[in-house]
């Protein structure tokens, strides 16, 4: 298997990778609940079917490709640990998964990053290793830090293990809803798109990919357009998690699957949450709302149609929240 | 049918009433997730099952009794409609039945009461009366409003056929968990603290029932300890749905069945409430974290056990945080 597998991943993931990366990771992650809501469906006129990865270990999706890829390191390497760099929820899952197995996770975070993400990445056993908040400075950080201890690289999406790990929430959807006509995801650095791509393409009948991209991190959208990859510069949006540009890995799987990349504002983003937020009850980060946001767009394509929902995840801030309710009662 | 059941309904609802009440509302009602959590296990030191009527038709149990109460009229009573006086949950349950029977229904609130919740009555087609906020001009309003129109008045809590709805969220979960030791729900007007001691006297393997309430509306605890019935003066506590005091046929059931009433400070309910919040990724009220609020206060007594806890709500007013989100964009 050791051999095996490296070579697997040179590759765009097959559907036996695919099948391997739902079974690994089965003991670790949580089959996670599919839930409806009689009010969005008839607002959005279709049938939604919402993937609450919001309720996954460390509350998102990310756990998926992180135990993904750490149980496809060779032995050599979960020795030495594993090393990444990331503000958000990338840094919690490849801390967590470490923690998991027992090995040294070093996580690179800009001196900025807020107290309580730090605290959650130290919570899990992570060692943080602070840098300047420039994407140079964390990558000569990262660079520096893998040549000290040997820990392995865990990239938070340009890397098929992950992405093959991140379409396990996909493969779970179809199987729960094996007629499903579309679904929808949010795209950042694109792990999670490309992986329901590949999870669409191999257990989905007929079954078509769309993603929402928020407009002021719209290099998805653009580089679709471009035929190249477009980085964002200086992104601007609510949706903190998807900031990110895509990777090269990604980006080849999209640009031959994506149906379409439906650019939504900030305000469509806002909307889309308060809505999950009041009336299903259930907690959504801004990013984890974007597809919702971007059915509600279109709704005139989707009448009468099947509609997957990832809701990526929940981490939310909810500090100024609950310091208003504690000073009612002090 | 019409003849019999008003007379059923005259006594403690026995076990064909509840049985008859959940087949009853079955066709109207969600059928609520139960979900589990591993760090509030661990944190608890017990296994909690989570019945989650925060994700029930009005966001809230109460959605139940209303219901069965309507249905349970006679035919001349469904016709004339019917009328409450509430400005919570209650009252959005009263005008959401009516509007599935397509009959009127006539909810007196406070003046006072946020424009959010008239809103919500308006919503579901209900009509409004609005009165001076003290319980004499509610009951005197309610009074008029009755003998103008002929409406049925259906109290919140202190009637046999709110009792054995309410008892019908106890029995989905004794159904999906029948092994559980122990159930807490909060307790306000004892509606379900009332009907879950029914529940689990009928359905549970020597189950015991337990409540929550808040140290700031403490009468059910007062009147627990004092053998009658010792109304709330002045209730202040952030559990907004629970400032009401016990009827007699509820504390009737009461004092018969429950095996204590633990209170909890305004600060254990708002922590009990950020967990549900970000641990668990669901949005309930603070009434409906004051059960786990009393779990978490006697763990001691709980080690290993199997404790169901009813999320009684999820209605929280939400206007801040997403007017502060929303301020961020514009």
């Amino acid at each position: 298997m050791q051999l095996i597998l490296p070579l697997i991943m040179m590759e765009i993931p097959g559907k036996e990778a695919l099948e391997a990366a739902q079974y690994k990771i089965a003991p670790y992650i949580h089959r996670t609940p599919v839930m409806h809501c009689k009010t969005l469906d008839k607002l959005s006129e279709a049938r939604l079917f919402f993937k609450c990865e919001n309720m996954q270990k460390i509350g998102a999706f990310k756990a998926r490709g992180a135990t993904n890829a750490l149980l496809s390191l060779p032995g050599d390497g979960l020795k030495k640990g594993v090393a990444t760099h990331s503000s958000g929820n990338h840094a919690q899952a490849v801390a967590w998964a470490a923690s998991l197995k027992g090995i040294p996770a070093y996580i690179v975070m800009p001196r900025t990053a807020p107290d309580i993400k730090k605290k959650a990445v130290r919570g899990y056993g992570a060692k943080i290793i602070t840098c300047e908040p420039t994407q140079t400075a964390r990558e000569a950080t990262l660079k520096q830090v893998v040549e000290d201890t040997g820990a392995q690289f865990i990239h938070p999406y340009d890397d098929y293990r992950i992405i093959a790990g991140q379409a396990t929430a996909a493969m779970e959807l179809i199987e729960d809803h094996p007629d499903l006509d579309v679904i929808f995801t949010p795209v950042g650095g694109g792990g999670l798109l490309s992986g329901t791509i590949l999870a669409a393409k191999y257990f989905g009948r007929n079954l078509k990919v769309y993603a929402g991209e928020p407009r002021g991190a719209d290099d998805a959208h653009r580089s679709l357009q471009a035929g190249k990859i477009l980085p964002s510069i200086n992104p601007d949006t609510i949706a903190d998690g998807l900031l990110t540009s895509l990777g090269e890995r990604t980006f080849e799987i999209i640009k031959q699957g994506v149906e379409a990349i439906v650019t939504v504002s900030d305000g469509e983003i806002i909307h889309a949450m308060r809505l999950i937020w009041e009336r299903m009850k259930i907690i959504v980060e801004p990013s984890g709302a974007v597809p919702l946001a971007a059915v509600l767009q279109n709704t005139h394509l989707l009448k009468g149609k099947k509609v997957g929902i990832i809701l990526s995840g929940g981490n939310v801030d909810l500090n100024t929240f609950f310091e208003g309710l504690g000073e009612k009662t002090n």
